[in-house]
């Protein structure tokens, strides 16, 4: 298990220095969830049959969030995102939204924290279209699915969650 | 069931209108955890021992996105907020990081996204900080433990995660 | 005609001093169009029997972009506001779509601003989403439809284009 | 006429993939006026004889949003602008002022959208410096006059406002 | 000597809960200086004798920054400011320019670090704009010069640099 | 010396145009200090010896804000920064806190502005932190030390403060 690369010599927060990194393709896709009542996801599953406004405000929130990542997380670098997508589908096994976001740049260093950013806040933003009625949900599982790009080799999560490289 | 506000006559996404609402004391408390490898956690306690950077980072990333939360989430109303506090907590059993945030204001509409964004950064920055050594971490469990002030009542979330009035 | 109140006795560009002014209730509506080929505007409608995506992009980016107005506008003064509308609706007679946003505040100063803002950066982001199928699409017509509240009294653009005091 | 490259197969927004272009050189200009009274303009000239300060906070205005376009239209990508101007023109005959943009970049996208988003807020911040004189004025005319770089060619702007490609 | 209010009990950094404190007027005034070459200062008012813009290029930056205060300093508390101004002249002693503003509210807290930031970013844009002829600038003697309203009473700094109240 | 390169032909702002000049290694490394009473610098000290978050926030805000420079100093170009460090230093001496930043890039243009900002911002921090005991600390000796790569030369400031090119 390598050091943290956060943490320079002293043990305080910095950024790496990527300046002598080649800048290569790099694409991540992260998921998460918000878990919610049965009677709520109808709601959103009826609204959405009308106008999609849930699904599409949280799929707009997730994308111009991901964009201001590195805004949000101190130590990230400042990154030119050429591709961001994020999917929203209604699951009513969890019963809840499932969404799943995608980055990709031709840089530096990894897109992992704008594809969890951009699921983050469109977890949120689904959070606050519906709060008013279930403020009970819970939003989870939030984990980077498969990275690949840079140094540090490919990622992709197996299906027990446990890590592979392929 | 109340329909969804935040979803006008015709199914649009809008803000609502608090204008009509008096200001008033609001305060909200969210939580949730960043369940990682035990090695990882170690990581993070040896080098809490030492200066407190991840954990410090992630307080300062969740205070400063509280800031931000409307921003972000598209139908958030700018706030005034008058305090927002992170905290953190190693935790063996997760084996992880439990973050804990509340956000108030005196004014027109609540704060639970101000503290599930604070809960959510913060939680990323973790993610970000020790990426580097397990890509495999979860961020789970955000979800809004007390609700104060306002029209629709307090909350609070019971032991068992469901809903009480008290 | 009174002097320009962003100008000082020294000609120089400042904020104006609003805190001797009362917080009232002010409300402010203002409206623009994007003007584009007749063909520009079936293919939105057709993609809006779909998804409603152009139109509730455009709507999402004005409801945004009101909020960032003391961000753009260098001498506007932060507003909590307490309501941004954006209405979006298609003209067969421009041919193009026409937008209408109203934004609304108890506080110190007017909203008009917000208002146009919104306008204007929702034309924008029409303009944006359909440009690479007609780059000749034409913003114009923002202006100020009404606004009340606020010592300057109310004001009501007439439909010769010239004010009225009702 | 092409599809809406903005719109995916399902017709849900999301950011064009640019990942597979080459970087290139590209620059567009834009332009758009603010009609007002011709008292006010010739306030506007008396002020801009003493110092300046209407024409060159908003020249700053539309240079700064330029560099906020990705923030403000939610599909934009974010660019490492290389240059944009801003200038302002008072013109008797409409009565008002013409404002036009251009905005340089070595990138994989075009710039049309800084370029008009540069224009749209030097016209917002002329209309708010000169509103408590006239809130009549209109901001209009608002297009892309020139662009070039890319694959989709070079656009130029004929005087009779349709299209064509020198 | 009191205990540092942003440090909690645990020495963690925390946002100082307001939400007690009555919202009353309150008021900041700091100033600073950027040290020059006399050819440089020579060159800044040749420039300003013609359009004025170095010194209205850095007003304008030193008001748009004191917006920004609460997303630079982590812990400081969104204001909905009633006014800014800053003020620049030219001065053969240092030789420089020397930098005023002052900072109004009506709120739970005070606006030093309103006015010390649009002091603070009025000389870093007075540097980047002449720092092509002179790389040895220095920026110096950021400080509050006055201060009321609120529980901690007014101050003001007299001319030997210690502090009295008045 | 050269004239002012942010001033055109007409005396007005505007960015620099970089568009053809090559992407190169460029460095900047710039310090600043904020003087306080001894009673101030050994609160700090003691705080730091416990949890150090006066340093480690004022070290992260400077980090976060060399990645707003562009959106702080209106005619400096966006850029892609790939390395930001702060370090602070307590120096008896002064008495007070030393700041030095250091800033890459592989870009057009240079990086002092940013390395110039994160020094600012992080003294402003400290003075946030501890305004409460001591409002008479002064911010001052914020300058550029060094500057590596670009069409200019190097610049390495001298012992004596004045310039030297090695």
């Amino acid at each position: 298990m390598k050091g943290l690369t956060h943490l320079d010599a002293a043990g305080q927060a910095h950024m790496v220095d990527v300046s002598a990194k080649p800048a290569t393709s790099r694409m991540a896709t992260a998921e998460g969830v918000v878990r919610m009542r049965a009677e709520t996801l109808a709601l959103i599953r009826a609204g959405d049959a009308k106008k999609g406004d849930v699904l599409g405000t949280a799929r707009l929130a997730g994308i111009m969030a991901a964009k201001k990542t590195h805004d949000l997380i101190p130590l990230c670098h400042p990154l030119a995102l050429s591709k961001i997508t994020v999917d929203l589908a209604l699951d009513d096994a969890l019963p809840g939204v499932r969404v799943t976001a995608t980055a990709k740049v031709s840089g530096q260093t990894g897109v992992e924290m704008e594809a969890l950013t951009a699921v983050s806040v469109a977890c949120l933003t689904i959070y606050d279209m519906v709060k008013a009625v279930d403020r009970g949900m819970e939003i989870g599982a939030i984990r980077l699915l498969a990275k690949s790009g840079g140094q540090s080799g490919d990622f992709r999560r197996d299906e027990a969650g446990t890590e592979e490289k392929p």
